[in-house]
C-alpha cells in the first residue's frame, strides 16, 4: 500500500488563491492592500533566496511590498531605528526581518523591537504567550507550525483525541506545534508528546503516533518501523544531503520517504511539503495584520482559524 | 510499601529561609527591601483568605508590603490607573492582582496592564512567551508550575529523560508545567505528554509516567492502578469535598492519597503539598524582581534556576 501524498505546493496554491480574494475585498473596502516589508541584512545566499521567494509571493498577491536590503555592516542601533520607522508607517502592516542576523546584532533585541501587531513571523514573545493562552487575539501563529497544522486539517486527518508525537523541541517548530495541537478547539484537541535528544525510547513513542511530526534536522532519523500503519507523517526536516550535477542542493527530510510511504496513511514530501506552507502562512499573517490595522480591531476572530 | 511524602509545608519553610537571607543582603547592599503590592477587589471570602496569607508571608520576610483593597464597584479604568501608578512606583517591585475579578472588569486587560518586569504572578503573555523560548530573562515563571518543578527537584526525583505525564491543560498549571518540564536544562529535559478531557486512554498514559502531575480539578480522578510503581505523584487538585463539624472545608486532591501512597514512590499530600509552594514562588519572584530593578539588570541569571 502506498501513502497519500500531502502536497504543500498544491495547498499553498489554494491558500494563495483565498488570500488574493481577501486582498481584493480589502482594496474595495479600504482602498488599501496589505503592506509587507522584508528586511535583509547582508548577502547570505540562503537568506537571499528565501527573501526573494517571499517578495515574489507578496507581489503576486498584489501586496504593497517593500524590499529593504541593508549592508552586513549595519549597526544594531541603526537596524532598531529602521524597525521603529516601519512600526510607525501606516502603509506597512507586517515586518519581516530575515534571520539569521550578523553576529554583532542581537536577534532577540531585534525581534522584541517589532511592534507585536506587525510581527507576522509570530516570533515576538507576547505573540507566543498569547498562543499558549489560546488568546483569540493571537493571529500571528509562527508560520511553520501554523503551516503544519493547516496541512493536517486540510489533509482530512482527525485531530481530536489523536495521539500526536512531535520529534524535536526547537523554539520555531517543536515547542509551538506541540502547544498548538494540544489546545482546545478545531484542528487541535490532540494528546501531544514532545520527544527529543534526552528521550529514552524514541521509537516506542513514535509508534504510538496517529500524527507524527518530525522536526529534528537529522536526515533519515525516523525509520519506517517507527511509523504506526496508517499514520499521518509530517516531515519538517530540510537537510542538504548532497549536490546534483547541476550544482543544485539535493534535499532530504528527517524521514526516509520511500520506505515510510509504504507504512504511513498520509505523508508530506521533502521538498514540496511543509516548506511552501510556511510562506503561505506568512502571507496569511500579513493579510490578518492588515485587516486588524485597517479596521482598528483588537482581534481578528473572523479570519483566525 | 508506603510512599515518601513530599511536604510542601517543609519545603516552603526552607525556601522562605533562603529568601529572608536574600532580603538581608539586599538591605545591606541597597538600603532597600522587596516591595510587593497586593490588590484585592471586593470581598470574595476565598480571595480574602489567599491575599491575607500572601500579605502575612511577605511581612514575615521583611518585605515592604502594600495591601490595597478596592471596592467591588471600582471601574476597570480606575483599576488600570491604579496599576499604572504602581508600575511607576520605584518602591514597588512586584504587583499582584488577586483573581478572579468582578465581571465588569476584563482580567486580560488588567494582566496586560501590569509592567512585565513587575509581573510576579508570571501571567503576562510576554513572560509566558519568554518561558516558552527558554529566555534567561524569564524570571517570572508562573507560581504554581514553578512550585511543582521545585518540589520535583528538591524531592530528588531525576527529571532528565523521565516520562512526565501532565493531566489537565489549564493556562495556569497544565500548559506551563508541560512546557517547563520539556525544556533543556536542570530540573527539566523530560519527555512530556499532556493529557486532557479529549484523551482516549487516560489510564494508559498515566501508567507510563515516572512523574505524574495531576491538575484536573476532579476529586479522585486518578486511581491507584493508574500509577506506575515507584512514580513521583504531584497532586495539584484542591477540591472542597465537604465541611467539617468546625465549619472548615474538607479538601481533597485529584488523587486518592491513601491508596496511591501504597503504589507511588513519592507523593504530595493535599493540603500541605503544592499549595504552600505557590506562595513561596510568589515571594521568590518578588525578590527576583527587586534585584533586577535595583541593579537595573535585564536578566537575573544568577538567581534564576
Amino acid at each position: 500500500m502506498s501513502a497519500e501524498i500531502i502536497s504543500g505546493t498544491q495547498m499553498r496554491a489554494a491558500i494563495l488563491e483565498e488570500l488574493a480574494r481577501e486582498v481584493n475585498m480589502m482594496r474595495e473596502k479600504h482602498g488599501k492592500v496589505p503592506g509587507l516589508v522584508t528586511i535583509l541584512v547582508g548577502e547570505n545566499p540562503a537568506s537571499v533566496s528565501y527573501v526573494s521567494l517571499k517578495v515574489k509571493t507578496a507581489v503576486s498577491l498584489g501586496f504593497h511590498e517593500v524590499q529593504d536590503n541593508q549592508p552586513e555592516s549595519i549597526t544594531e542601533e541603526a537596524l532598531l531605528d529602521l524597525i521603529d520607522q516601519y512600526n510607525q508607517d501606516p502603509d506597512i502592516h507586517g515586518i519581516l526581518v530575515q534571520l539569521p542576523l550578523p553576529r554583532h546584532i542581537s536577534e532577540e533585541r531585534v525581534i522584541h523591537a517589532i511592534d507585536p501587531e506587525k510581527d507576522v513571523d509570530g516570533f515576538h514573545p507576547v505573540n507566543l504567550g498569547r498562543m499558549v493562552l489560546g488568546d483569540r487575539r493571537c493571529c500571528f501563529l509562527p508560520c511553520t507550525p501554523a503551516g503544519i497544522q493547516e496541512m493536517i486539517v486540510r489533509s482530512g486527518t482527525p485531530t481530536s483525541g489523536a495521539e500526536v508525537v512531535v520529534v524535536g523541541r526547537s523554539n520555531i517548530v517543536g515547542k509551538p506545534i506541540a502547544i498548538m495541537m494540544g489546545q482546545k478547539g478545531e484542528g487541535a484537541d490532540s494528546t501531544v508528546t514532545m520527544v527529543h535528544t534526552r528521550t529514552r525510547d524514541l521509537a516506542a513513542h513514535c509508534r504510538r503516533a496517529d500524527i507524527l511530526i518530525v522536526a529534528a534536522g537529522v536526515p533519515g532519523l525516523v525509520k519506517p518501523d517507527w511509523i504506526k500503519p496508517g499514520a499521518t507523517v509530517i516531515d519538517v526536516g530540510v537537510n542538504r544531503v548532497g549536490t546534483a550535477a547541476s550544482g543544485k542542493a539535493i534535499l532530504s527530510g528527517d524521514v526516509d520517504f520511500e520506505a515510510a510511504s509504504k507504512v504511513a496513511g498520509k505523508i508530506t514530501p521533502v521538498p514540496g511539503g511543509v516548506g511552501p506552507m510556511t510562506i503561505a502562512m506568512l502571507m496569511k499573517n500579513t493579510v490578518k495584520a492588515a485587516w486588524m490595522q485597517l479596521e482598528n480591531r483588537p482581534d481578528c476572530t473572523h479570519i483566525c482559524r
